[in-house]
């Protein structure tokens, strides 16, 4: 259903691209080209290369503290192929905050969309008369997606921009999540920061379902290797070298060493398994 | 000749500074301080240091992408050199669509400037009034190409920051070309992308010339060692750990692994001529 | 004292968050919900983490050349700590220029502020009306410091984000400074910039008093490790490979390698002596 509303100025924008190369200016300058108004804030550019999981998950966690807009997230390690492997390329309006999102259809945006109250309306726009002729096989960011958010920054319609398409034939990507039993609590790591820091899929009401209190030992088990950690407040709480086990900034809990890395420590990375237990 | 124009608010941004320093920001502080309305889009700082080909080649594709306007570009290895190794600082006028370039006169900017009907006018600005003085002897982006980009986006025009330099003494630079001759695709390594990508000097006519065909196999000789690759439309085409020959989104050939790296299965690199034959 | 002032459109970021995750991109869309029209240039997110040192001779060295405003800053090895270890989350405005600097009270500010006639106004901002509740324990950038900056972007006056702080309270940090003295220059490394290239805390006064004139040989003693250098006015005077020392674009002496890296021919880092005779 086309929507009467005024289209917000700001893009963010989320990738896989990195910043050895020029692709990301390049997608800067399609929009600029196509809506000069646009201010676009680059969200990050790092999300491990083909990690679709990582960027939704990142991209689920930023929103909320960006302006509502036009948020354009491309992490695509299915670009160019065809038939049975193609996937679609969509834009998304949420129910809620009138957010709209731009990406290929493969679960990188759904978990977004259901911080706010799920999708309202979706589109196809594989075909979108805003794309670049010819389209690249390749580089659909540029050619398709990067076009296609500068018009909807613009001001226009889904409806201008695509092809209607069903909600329910949307791609989804269940992101883990952690659980308490028998007084252990099993959780993943979802991604690892820059600092070595191991972000898992648990909350803190599950350390505190473990009856553990800020301050108590746990005992952290990767892989048959128990690690002795601190439930932490703060990084300071610990010394220099030790393992903590905290709520981080997007509420979810981290394990860190204080000035060091928790990845390297634990020998430990994206989907493995840790189970935590009182010490 | 002078021109009568409106100056554009964007300028473009392309060097090989890298992201460890705050050069990028600095210039990007001198820009808004000159001219507070110019929208600054930053093309790419990861031009392989001094490499003012792979600049060159990285701005000539890039800049019908992005927005007419002033295109900044700084790799200048020849920075505050003096008498006969002095280089020139220039600004360009192109003949078609009346785009500026300003950067080192080392050949940078000249094959970008072929896009766009080459030059129509051009200027010295190595004693432009727009100079940050006094200028230092080794970080002229911030203290000459800066302030003039900036000076030619607020309107100023090329006669009012420079002294007019005639065509012919521009520094030109020859981006290599493939050929096709006896049966054998010669190529040679523009550039390698941050993914491991081979950007080659070909185009798709010439594999087309070599009577290839998307599927099918080529032999690649790189220094007497002789790869399997696939003449694919996309990654996808062929298995994980493969390697394909593909026409990128520039329009230019290059060679990639599916999910891996070229430069990496080749051990090629920048300038390493490549040999492509039917299979 | 309240000031009767227009608020500048421009924030300029400095910080260690590196761009591996979204902690930037982050705090730009916090800044730009609490103030649109702001327009945020990242003068660097390269410093090394924690080094608040580095950080404060870099904010230091740029702020002349970007445009009077909000300038936020974020090094800030203790966030999060409490009690005895807690840090203060400060805004000052400076004497001259009415530049408006905020980030953590450690030292990261104060030397820039000096640059400006030192500081005329401080506010704690550690219960900021302008904060993002709840406050994380880890994230201030996000929580504290960029909306705090955004607010005075936006016209807010010091008085109204914070609570008054006389100005003999600030942590102040000294930056290291270099001494002639016995025919020998004393010097210090502050900082390795990306190229490899040693930034030294002396100035060219201090090579001139030694007697040296641009040309001249000198000998660089590193642990007991003597090495040849040339006084130079730039790369281009000395060979390949050869070991430099010049007046760089901050008016600081540096040692270069002409298209090599003296940090790694000198095994040298931050802090290190390093002790300059004519040779």
């Amino acid at each position: 259903m086309a929507r009467d509303r005024t289209a917000p100025p700001f893009i963010t924008f989320l990738s896989d691209y990195g910043h050895a190369d020029e692709f990301v200016g390049v997608c800067h300058g399609v929009i600029a080209r196509r809506c000069p108004a646009a201010r676009v804030i680059d969200l990050s550019h790092a999300i491990p290369r083909h990690d679709v999981r990582a960027g939704a998950s990142v991209l689920r966690a930023a929103l909320p503290y960006v302006p509502a807009g036009v948020h354009l997230a491309v992490v695509d390690p299915s670009v160019g192929a065809v038939g049975a492997q193609a996937r679609r390329a969509i834009a998304l309006l949420t129910a809620e905050e009138d957010r709209l999102l731009v990406g290929p259809d493969n679960g990188l945006l759904t978990p977004a969309a259901e911080r706010f109250g799920g999708v309202a309306e979706a589109v196809d726009i594989g075909r979108s008369r805003e794309r670049l002729e010819p389209v690249s096989r390749t580089f659909h960011g540029r050619d398709i997606f990067a076009p296609v958010a500068a018009a909807l920054a613009d001001g226009a319609l889904l409806s201008d921009v695509g092809d209607s398409l069903p909600e329910q034939d949307l791609q989804r990507r269940e992101l883990s999540s952690a659980r308490v039993a028998d007084g252990a609590l099993r959780t993943h790591v979802l991604r690892c920061d820059g600092f070595g820091n191991l972000i898992l899929d648990a909350r803190e009401e599950q350390l505190v379902a473990l009856g553990a209190r800020p301050g108590d030992a746990l005992a952290v088990d990767h892989a048959g290797r128990v690690h002795s950690a601190r439930y932490a407040l703060t990084f300071a709480d610990v010394p220099t070298g030790a393992l903590l086990i905290y709520e981080d900034a997007q509420r979810m809990i981290a394990l860190a060493v204080n000035r060091g890395s928790a990845a390297e420590l634990l020998e430990a990375g994206r989907d493995d398994e840790l189970v935590v237990r009182p010490a």
